[in-house]
C-alpha cells in the first residue's frame, strides 16, 4: 500500500506546483481550537509579529521537509521508539502542521496533504487489530499503548477541524466513519476501562474524544468526553473530563504524579479547555473550581530549576523543561485569558514559539509591543490532594531570580504508580543547577536499545528505592516496604511553611507512617545573611523519634568533585562491593568508610565553577560513607555518580544536624579560585527532644545564629521560652532564627 | 605595616574625591605597550567602539572595586592558591589595570593608587628572603616560584611604564632602586639557569626583565633579556630572547608543550615582541623567523575544539580556551600587524573584549565597522621540533564550522616534563564535544585543598600512562616505560597527511620505539560520504608490527553513557577489581568483560542529544573490556569515567580496524528519537601486510567503500596495483579511497 501512496502522492505534487494559492472557505473557518476570528487576524498580523511569524515560518519549514517524503502509513509493528511507532506520530504532527498552515497560508498543497494522509488512515484503520507489540494494559491500535492512541487524536481532529472545508461530501463521510468515529468509539466505549480511569490516560483520551465531537459536530462523543461511558466500570468520583479537573490536581494546582507528567497531562487539560471554551464559551471552563487550570499552569512554570527544567521528582527525565509544547500551550493559554500577566512573555521570549491560535496571537502582540516582563520565581509550598489535604511539595528560594539557591522537599502523598518512597526529600539548586540532586526515572524515552524506551529494570529497584534519595533510610529498609500500596494509602504531614521573613525562609513537615514505629521529621531554614555569605546557608534538621534502636542512613547525592573532608576516611583503593542485596543498596559501590568525630565534619565539593560544603554535626561513631551509582546494573544503564552518607547505628532517637552552602568560584579561563572555604565553622546542637530543637552556627567571621523550632505544637499564636547555654529563648510561632 | 596603609588609604580617598580629574603628563607618554599615540586614539574614538568602551569599562569596575578594599601588600606566606599568593597576583593586575585607566580615563586616583602601591613594593621588597613555600626548583621571592615572580614584573613593568610621569624624582628613584632593578637582577643575574633557560619559565624571565629595561630606560636589562645573562650555565643553543623563539616553536608555530603551555607562553613572547616593537622598530621582531610569532599565535587559535577549547594534550586543563588573556592578546596584536585577517575579529567579538592599545583599538574599529568574518577551522598539520622535524601534530575536521567533526592525532615529540606516553593516541569531537576523550591532566590548579593546586601525584601515577589514552598498550606496560628522557629522545614519523580531498581527508604516523620490537602505525581517514550519513565517518587503522607475541590493549574513552553493544559480556554486578598494579592500569576498575565474535561489533553510547557508535572488526579470541577509572584514588581526584577497551592477547603482527561515527538525535524535550543506529554495517580488513592495507567498510544502505594505504612507501608519485576479494585495485599516491 504504501508504495501506492507514494506514486500517487509524487503525480500529486506534480500537479500542486502549478496550482495557484487560494483561500480557505470562509463557510467553514475551524472551530476546535483555531477559530475563524484568529485566522483573520494572524493573517492581517503576521507581518509586524516577530513570534508569531517565526512561529509559522518555523512549523512551515518542518512541515514542507516532511512533505518532500511523501505520505507513509505503515501498518502498526514496532515498540515505542521504534519505526512505525515514530513514523505515526510524526505523521499526526505534520497533519496538524499542515492544517494550521493551509488556514494560516491559504495554500492548498497544505489542505491537500492532510486530506490525502486521512485518507491512507481511513483506508488502514478498519483492517487494523490490536498492536501487536502486548507490553501495555492498554494496547493501541496504531500504537503499542493507548496513550500514544489518543494524542494522536487529540492533533487529528483538531488538522481535520482545519481543512474540512476541502473536502467532498464522500470524503467527508469516508474519513468521519472510517477513521474519527470508529478511532473515538475505540478509545471511549470499546475501552471504557482507561477512558473511565481518573488518571493522565483518561484524560488525553477525553480530550481527543471531545475535541473530535466539536470537529465533527457529534454531540455523543463530546457527552462522552463530559460524563465518561456508562458501559464500563467507573471510578467511585464518577468519570469525565470535570471529574479529571477535579480529582488530579490539588486546590494549588499541583498534579500529584509529579511536574514531569503534570508537564505532560497539561496538555490535553488545556487543549480540551479552549476547545470547549471556543464551543462552549457558556460553561466558562476556565473558570472552573476556582480558576484550576490556569492555577495548575502556572504551578507547572514554578516547579522548575531557574533553567526551567522540572524539579525531577517521582518518575522524571531531567531534561524535560518548560520548553516543552505543553508549556508553550500553557503560557499561551494562560496568558489568552488573562492579559495581566506580564511575566508569562518572558517564558514565552525564552520558549521561542507561540501556539498559532489567538491567544499565541496575543501573546505575539504583547511581546511585540515591549510588554514582557521578568519571570519571578516563588518560594511556595504546593498542597498536595484533590482537597489540599495529602501533604506537599515545598520550594524555598533564596530570591526570585536565575541566580537564586533553590531548596525543595517532597512531604505529598505517593504519586500514585511513578511516586517513589522519598518523603522529606530534599533537593538543592544554585544558580539553576542541581547540586544535590534527585536521581529521577531509571529510563532512556523511545531509545530502543534501553529496554524500547521503556521504565528500566532499575527504575524500580534503584530510582524509587529510598536510598536513592536524599532522605533518611531506617535499617537500609525502603519506606513502606517498598510496596506501593501501602505508601497510597498515607502521606507526610505539613508542619510549618513560612517563606515571608527576608533571613529565614521555613518549611518543615513529619512523616510517621513510612516506617513502623519511627516517627521523622525534618525543617529546611534557608537563611538568607549578607552579613556571613552572599549565598543562602541551608540548614537541615532532621529529627528522629523512635523507641526502638535502629541503623540510620541519611545520604546526599552531591554532583561535582569531592574537594575535601576533614573526616579521616579510607577509600577502598583496590577492590568495591556492593552495599546491599536489595532496596537499592545492590545498585551502590561502598567507596569510602571513615569514622567521624563527634562535633562538626565538613565535607567540601566542586561543581564546574563554584564550591559547596556540607557541614554536619556528628555523634560519637558516626561513620561517613561514601559511594558510587552502578552495581547491579548488568547493562550499564545507570549514571556513576556519587554520594556521601552519614551513618549512625544503634540509636533511637535523635537529630542529624546540617549546613549546605554554595560558596566562592573556580573560573574556568582564568583559573582563578576565590570563596575555597565556605562559612559555616561549626554546627551544634542546643537543644534536641520532642517539645523543641535549637540548633547553633558559628561562621567564619566569628558571627552566631540559632534556629529555633518547637516539635509539638504548630500554632503561630502560641508562645516558646526556654533556656539553652545559658541563655534565654523567647519567640512566638513555630521557628525563630535568633541573630 | 599592612594596617598603617589602610588607614593612608582611607584618608587618601577622601582626598581624591574632592580631586579633579587631569590630563596624563604629555611629555611622559608610556612606551612599553600603550603608546602616547595610542593613548590619545583611545580617548577620542572609545565613545564609538562599542568592544573598546565594553573593555575599558569591564576594567574599571574590577580596578575600582579593587580599590575599595585598599591596598595590601602582605608578606609573602602561601603556595599557589593560597591568600598572599592570591593578593600579590591580585596586585599586579590592579596595578596594571589602574596603570591603563590613568591614561585612558586621565582620573589622578588611578595613578595614585598605582604609585602608592609600588612604594609599598618598594618598601616590603627588599626585606624579602627566599618565599617560604619550598617547592619549586626555582622559588621566588613575592610567590613560591620564579614563574609567578616573572609573570608580576611583566604586568608591573608596564604599570610602572604608564604612571611614571606623575612621579616625583625622589619617588622614582626609589620604586627604581629598591624594587624594579633589584627584582630584575633576582629574575635574571642572580637566577642564571632559570633565565637562560629554553622554556616558558624562561621566556617569562626575559620579557619580565626586558619589558621593565623598556620602561625605566635601562639598556642593559634589555640586554639581559636578548641575550641571556654571562654569569650562568647556556644551553648550548645560547640563551635569550631570540633563542627562545628559535627554540620553542616549530615552523608551524607549534609548542612542543602543547597547546595548554602554549597559549601560557604566547603571553610573553606577545608582549616582550609588541615592547620591542614599539622600543626597537628596526629590529622587525614580528618578522623574524618568517614571522613566527605570527604563526605560534594563530596556530594557537587552531588548536582547539569548535568551542574554543585547547585540545588537552599532555599536563592541561581542559577549561582553558582562546577567550584567555594571552590569546585575546594574541589575536588584537596579529590583526594589529595585518588587518586582512578578518576572521580574527569573530574570535575577538567572543571574547568580548580588547586589549587597551593600539592593536586592540584596530580590533574595536573594525568590528564597529562590521568587518569581521567567521573564523575558519582548519585540516592541518602541526610540525613539532624546532625544524618542524620531530613529528608532529594532526588534525581532521570534516568542515571548517563550528558543528564539524573533528579527529586529532599526537604524532610529536615528548613536549618535555609536561608530556605524556601516548604517542599516536587519538581525540575525538563532535561539533565542539569532546566524545573520545584526551583525560588532560590530573590538577585543581588553584585549589588549595588539592595538593595546594599542584599538578597531583595521579598526574604520574594515571594521566601520564600510556593506557590513560587512547591508544595501544603493548604488554599492560607505558611507552618508553613511562621513563621521559628515554621518550624525549625520540618522535614519531609522520607517513602522510592529506586533507586536499572532499571525500577523504587523512593523517597516518609511525611509531618504532615507543615499544622495543613494536613497530606501530596508525591512520586515519576522515570520510565525508553525504549519500551514507550527513556526519563523517572516521576509519582508524592501528597497524602493528611485531615478531614476537604481545597482548594489545587498544583503549577508547568515550563521554556518555553506554547504550548497547552486539558484544555477549558480563559486567562485575557485586563486586570490582583494579585491573592492575601500575602502568595506571591501578587506577581502572574492570566493569565488565565479553568474548567478541570475528567480524564485525558494535558498541553504542549516548553523548547528551546524540549517538555514537564504535564499530570494529574482532578477531577469534579478542576480549572487550569495559572500565571505569577511579581505583587507587585515596583522595578521590580522578573523574570516574569510562573506557571501553580491545583486548588482543598472544599476537604478533596485527591490524586493529575501527570506524568511528557521530549519528541521530535524542531531543531533551520533545523527547523524540532519530537516527539511533549508526551506518557502518560491516568492517573487514581485505589486505594487511607490510606493503598495504585495505579495509572495506559496507553501510546500511547497502554502499561500500574500500580505503587503501600503502605501508612502505610515502612516496606520493608512487603507482599501486593490487588485487584483494577479486577485484583490482590501482591508485597513485599513499592512499585512496575506492568508492
Amino acid at each position: 500500500m504504501n508504495k501506492i501512496i507514494k506514486n500517487i502522492w509524487i503525480v500529486m505534487v506534480a500537479i500542486w506546483f502549478v496550482a495557484c494559492d487560494s483561500e480557505p472557505d470562509s463557510t467553514h473557518y475551524p472551530n476546535v481550537i483555531l477559530t475563524g476570528e484568529a485566522v483573520k487576524a494572524i493573517r492581517a498580523e503576521q507581518a509586524h509579529l516577530p513570534l508569531l511569524k517565526q512561529s509559522i515560518d518555523g512549523l512551515q519549514k518542518n512541515v514542507e521537509l516532511e512533505m518532500m517524503n511523501g505520505i507513509e502509513v505503515p501498518i502498526p509493528k514496532d515498540p515505542a521508539g521504534g519505526y512505525t511507532h515514530l513514523r505515526h506520530k510524526q505523521n499526526y504532527m505534520n497533519m496538524y502542521g499542515a492544517g494550521v498552515l493551509w488556514q494560516v497560508t491559504g495554500e492548498a498543497r497544505f489542505a491537500n496533504y492532510v486530506r490525502d494522509m486521512l485518507l491512507a488512515y481511513a483506508e488502514l484503520y478498519p483492517t487494523l487489530e490490536v498492536h501487536p507489540v502486548k507490553a501495555s494494559y492498554a494496547p493501541g491500535r496504531l500504537f503499542w499503548q493507548q496513550l500514544n492512541e489518543a494524542v494522536w487524536l487529540v492533533y487529528v481532529s483538531q488538522a481535520y477541524d482545519c481543512i474540512a472545508g476541502i473536502l467532498t461530501a464522500e470524503q467527508k463521510e469516508l474519513i468521519e466513519n472510517e477513521l474519527l468515529v470508529p478511532y473515538a468509539d475505540f478509545l471511549s466505549v470499546e475501552n471504557p476501562k482507561v477512558f473511565n480511569r481518573v488518571h493522565n490516560h483518561g484524560v488525553w483520551a477525553a480530550a481527543a474524544v471531545g475535541m473530535t465531537g466539536f470537529a465533527i459536530d457529534n454531540e455523543e462523543l463530546v457527552n462522552r468526553a463530559f460524563n465518561g461511558v456508562e458501559t464500563g466500570p467507573k471510578e467511585e468520583v464518577g468519570a469525565g473530563f470535570l471529574v479529571q479537573l477535579t480529582q488530579l490536581f490539588s486546590p494549588d494546582g499541583y498534579y500529584t504524579e509529579g511536574p514531569y507528567y503534570q508537564r505532560y497531562a497539561m496538555l490535553p487539560y488545556l487543549l480540551f479547555a479552549q476547545a470547549i471554551d471556543n464551543n462552549r464559551p457558556e460553561m466558562k471552563i476556565f473558570e472552573y473550581r476556582d480558576n484550576i487550570l490556569q492555577k495548575a499552569a502556572l504551578t507547572t512554570l514554578q516547579l522548575t530549576n531557574t533553567n526551567g527544567q522540572f524539579f525531577p521528582i517521582n518518575d522524571a527525565l531531567k531534561s524535560m523543561s518548560y520548553m516543552s509544547t505543553s508549556l508553550v500551550h500553557a503560557v499561551d493559554f494562560v496568558y489568552g485569558l488573562d492579559e495581566s500577566q506580564k511575566e508569562l512573555l518572558s517564558i514565552a521570549r525564552q520558549q521561542g514559539e507561540v501556539i498559532i491560535c489567538e491567544a499565541g496571537l496575543k501573546v505575539a502582540r504583547a511581546i511585540a509591543n515591549g510588554e514582557a516582563r521578568l519571570f519571578k520565581w516563588e518560594s511556595k509550598e504546593f498542597r498536595d490532594g484533590p482537597e489540599g489535604k495529602q501533604g506537599a511539595f515545598g520550594v524555598l528560594r533564596s530570591n526570585s531570580g536565575k541566580n537564586s539557591q533553590t531548596v525543595t522537599m517532597k512531604y505529598a502523598s505517593q504519586g500514585m504508580g511513578h511516586g517513589h518512597f522519598d518523603r522529606l526529600t530534599i533537593s538543592f539548586y544554585d544558580q539553576g543547577k542541581e547540586i544535590l540532586q534527585d536521581y529521577g526515572a531509571a529510563r532512556y524515552v523511545n531509545v530502543e536499545y534501553k529496554h524500547g524506551g521503556r521504565y528500566l529494570p532499575e527504575n524500580k529497584t534503584w530510582a524509587r528505592q529510598t536510598i536513592a534519595h536524599n532522605t533518611l533510610v531506617v535499617d537500609k529498609d525502603s519506606q513502606s516496604e517498598g510496596n506501593v500500596k501501602t505508601a497510597s494509602s498515607h502521606h507526610s504531614e505539613p508542619w510549618v511553611f513560612d517563606a515571608s521573613k527576608e533571613d529565614v525562609k521555613v518549611m518543615s513537615a513529619k512523616e510517621n507512617k513510612a516506617y513502623e514505629g519511627v516517627n521523622m521529621h525534618r525543617t529546611i531554614a534557608l537563611l538568607n545573611l549578607p552579613e556571613v555569605s552572599e549565598d543562602a546557608i541551608i540548614l537541615d534538621l532532621y529529627r528522629v523519634e523512635s523507641e526502638a534502636q535502629h541503623k540510620y542512613h541519611l545520604p546526599y547525592y552531591y554532583k561535582g568533585q569531592m574537594m575535601h573532608t576533614n573526616v579521616d576516611y579510607k577509600a577502598e583503593t583496590t577492590a568495591l562491593q556492593a552495599m546491599g542485596k536489595n532496596d537499592g543498596y545492590q545498585h551502590l559501590w561502598q567507596t569510602a568508610e571513615g569514622l567521624m568525630t563527634e562535633g562538626t565534619n565538613r565535607f567540601v565539593w566542586l561543581n564546574e565553577d563554584r564550591f559547596y560544603t556540607l557541614t554536619t554535626e556528628a555523634q560519637t561513631n558516626d561513620k561517613l560513607l561514601l559511594t558510587r551509582i552502578g552495581a547491579g546494573d548488568p547493562e550499564f544503564s545507570l549514571r556513576n555518580e556519587p554520594a556521601v552518607i552519614f551513618e549512625r547505628d544503634k540509636t533511637a532517637s535523635t537529630l542529624f544536624a546540617s549546613a549546605i552552602e554554595a560558596h566562592g568560584n573556580k573560573h574556568p579561563v582564568t583559573e582563578l579560585v576565590s570563596g575555597l572555604k565556605g562559612h559555616v565553622a561549626e554546627i551544634k546542637t542546643l537543644i534536641n527532644n520532642s517539645e523543641y530543637t535549637l540548633v547553633q552556627l558559628a561562621f567564619a567571621n566569628e558571627s552566631k545564629v540559632v534556629f529555633a523550632i518547637c516539635n509539638n505544637s504548630n500554632d503561630q499564636s502560641a508562645s516558646h521560652q526556654l533556656m539553652a547555654n545559658g541563655q534565654e529563648y523567647n519567640w512566638t510561632g513555630v521557628c525563630q532564627l535568633f541573630k
